[in-house]
């Protein structure tokens, strides 16, 4: 097990009508603050009412920054920071998915920055001090609302890169799974596969000393396939909404990768085809997840995957390639099974920029990860999955 | 999955050396502390010295509390807090096992109390604030070290009681799994059955929709079963020792009981066997849970047990009474095989107080457990385990 520091300042109100928690809490932080939202979801099924009633009842005036997209934008990010600075705001509340608490990160951590907010993007040293950041979750996918990471696009360069910090951690989360019932199934099965891919890249490690965290992750793996399907099937059950709302945070907020020695691989290569094409995140996961996992499957990381055939999927017999085999394909047909096309074809992506987004990627760092990757590597991968 | 508020603070520097992480972080929080710890082995090992060098490169002054017991007392706690208050002390570092920390926590919030601190045992509401409790570990056991727990006794009455708040939540705490290197092959075994009693009283509930937090508590278990008979075999290996170091903390600080329905069973009928004979807490785990599993398995209640036999022991095949036992006979001879004593008799326990131990025992509140049990249930268990 390697060294770690634990560090997860984060708290959790976690269940139904935990809304109740938010005004009072929020205004120990600030009695101005930044909302930031989506699309309008949040208009349309009551949710913005009930935050709205939480920051009037406690005394809080806020400003709002709303329209976020699905992968957030710079643009937004600066205009966040705009405000927050303009009406001199004093905490950034999120209500929404991950897209949106990580733009409300990078807008609380902008803030205090002199220069650009795209420099923090880059280079998440620049991060240092942050406005305290509060989410209400309203999708099980990203772990946003409980770590200090941010992923940040800039279209117009074709370049999605994650940053973050422990200053940006929220304060405090609200998670209700009921806020989940109306997710599109397509955004159910998107964001599930976004949390077993987190699970993979800890898991996926050549750290075979951190037995108990492995054993946290298949929690999450075997949580995420009992429940995906059970939440497609009927989005108002709330154990399975709850299950994945908590194995999302789970998944990312360190229990399992600390002590494991991760460096992730399929989220940046993943990143380069948002970046191009700004597909949904957790769709380019599960295209990616599979065949990733086919090319760097080789007699030194078998072992691996025999753990994940056997303590996940149950495959008992069979040499140790054919139970690693059958748990890739396993995995390919379990993302199948909710929908989710598992070629880039089915999604309008060809092999037009696989060079440039290839090298991107490698250059992004792939050189540590459970077998270290070079641009030809990524390449190939991305071919696989044509 | 029941509602929950998650709030776990502490944070962890866990591995090697991270000793080195003490002394500017306490001196954060204050240069005058009191030092607690126990029979004088890390003076032997030299534990002390190292912790000595910190607060004096820190330039932290320390007055010392020694000899705090296994069971601690309150006559350690209330000397604890004379000395704070005498000294006008800013933060307690407990340095030990789960015992001394406990200690540390009621000293730590004693000191902020009117009263005897005897009143924060028996009535947790009484503690509202503390000093800043931090803690460098020598014994995998209690999760003392991540959690606000405190068990203190008070001979004198033959009582021992559980008391806690968040504000005796350690800071920080130091958990270097080579300090347990030196722990005696009986109290690795003590401190493995108390990291799987602890996860046993979170596992067995019924509530069954916290299916993510039943999976972790499997994780753990399995964790057990697998480093402690290398623990034993070889005390200096750091993958056992890590593993288990990190098991402790994590099958108690909320991981595994958030979002369940947990109300501890066995753990209060071991407090009287403590109270009254000064036993190993972990020793009288051993004996009495394989006997509260069997007292407490009916139709009702077998589920649990054949994901426990399923899950954690590897047993597919048989009913599901059947798998049941089979999982049960298992724990006996699991716990046995790490030279833990089965019986009460063999500690020389007799059933001479067993009438008043079932009594106190039930009054601290088995109405609520897995199944709810009464004096004469208690009573019934004890009998079983003599």
């Amino acid at each position: 097990m390697q060294n770690f520091h634990y560090n997860i300042p984060t708290q959790i109100y976690f269940g139904k009508g935990q809304i109740a928690n938010l005004g009072d809490n929020l205004k120990k932080l600030s009695d101005r603050v930044l909302l930031v939202y989506g699309g309008g979801s949040i208009k349309r099924n009551g949710l913005y009412d009930a935050v709205a009633q939480q920051l009037k009842n406690a005394g809080i005036s806020w400003e709002e920054l709303s329209g976020v997209e699905p992968n957030p934008r710079i643009e937004s990010v600066r205009r966040g920071v705009a405000l927050c600075r303009e009406h001199q705001l004093g905490a950034v509340l999120a209500v929404g998915g991950g897209s949106v608490i990580d733009c409300a990160k990078v807008v609380a951590s902008g803030t205090y920055y002199d220069g650009d907010p795209w420099d923090q993007v880059l280079d998440s040293d620049k991060i240092t001090k942050a406005l305290p950041v509060v989410s209400v979750l309203t999708l099980a996918a990203t772990g946003s609302e409980m770590d200090g990471f941010a992923v940040i696009s800039d279209l117009s360069k074709n370049e999605k890169w994650g940053t973050g910090n422990d200053v940006t951690k929220p304060v405090f989360s609200i998670m209700d799974p009921e806020y989940t019932y109306t997710v599109s199934a397509r955004q159910t099965a998107a964001g599930t596969a976004d949390i077993m891919s987190h699970t993979f890249e800890n898991y996926f490690t050549q750290e075979k000393g951190a037995y108990l965290q492995a054993r946290f992750c298949e929690s999450i793996l075997k949580t995420c396939i009992k429940y995906a399907p059970v939440a497609l099937h009927s989005p108002g059950d709330y154990e399975a909404r709850a299950n994945l709302m908590w194995a999302s945070s789970m998944a990312i907020n360190g229990i399992c990768s600390y002590g494991e020695n991760t460096a992730w691989a399929v989220h940046p290569m993943e990143h380069e085809l948002s970046a191009f094409y700004d597909i949904t995140h957790g769709v380019g996961l599960a295209i990616m997840t599979p065949n990733w996992m086919e090319y760097v499957l080789n007699e030194d990381t078998v072992w691996r995957f025999v753990e994940y055939g056997k303590n996940v999927w149950g495959i008992q017999s069979g040499t140790d390639m054919e139970i690693a085999r059958g748990a890739i394909t396993k995995t390919r047909e379990f993302f199948t099974s909710l929908g989710l096309p598992a070629t880039l074809g089915e999604i309008g992506i060809d092999s037009t920029h696989f060079d440039v987004m290839a090298q991107k990627a490698a250059d992004g760092g792939l050189k540590y990860g459970f077998i270290p990757l070079d641009k030809e590597d990524v390449k190939k991968i991305f071919e696989m999955a044509l």
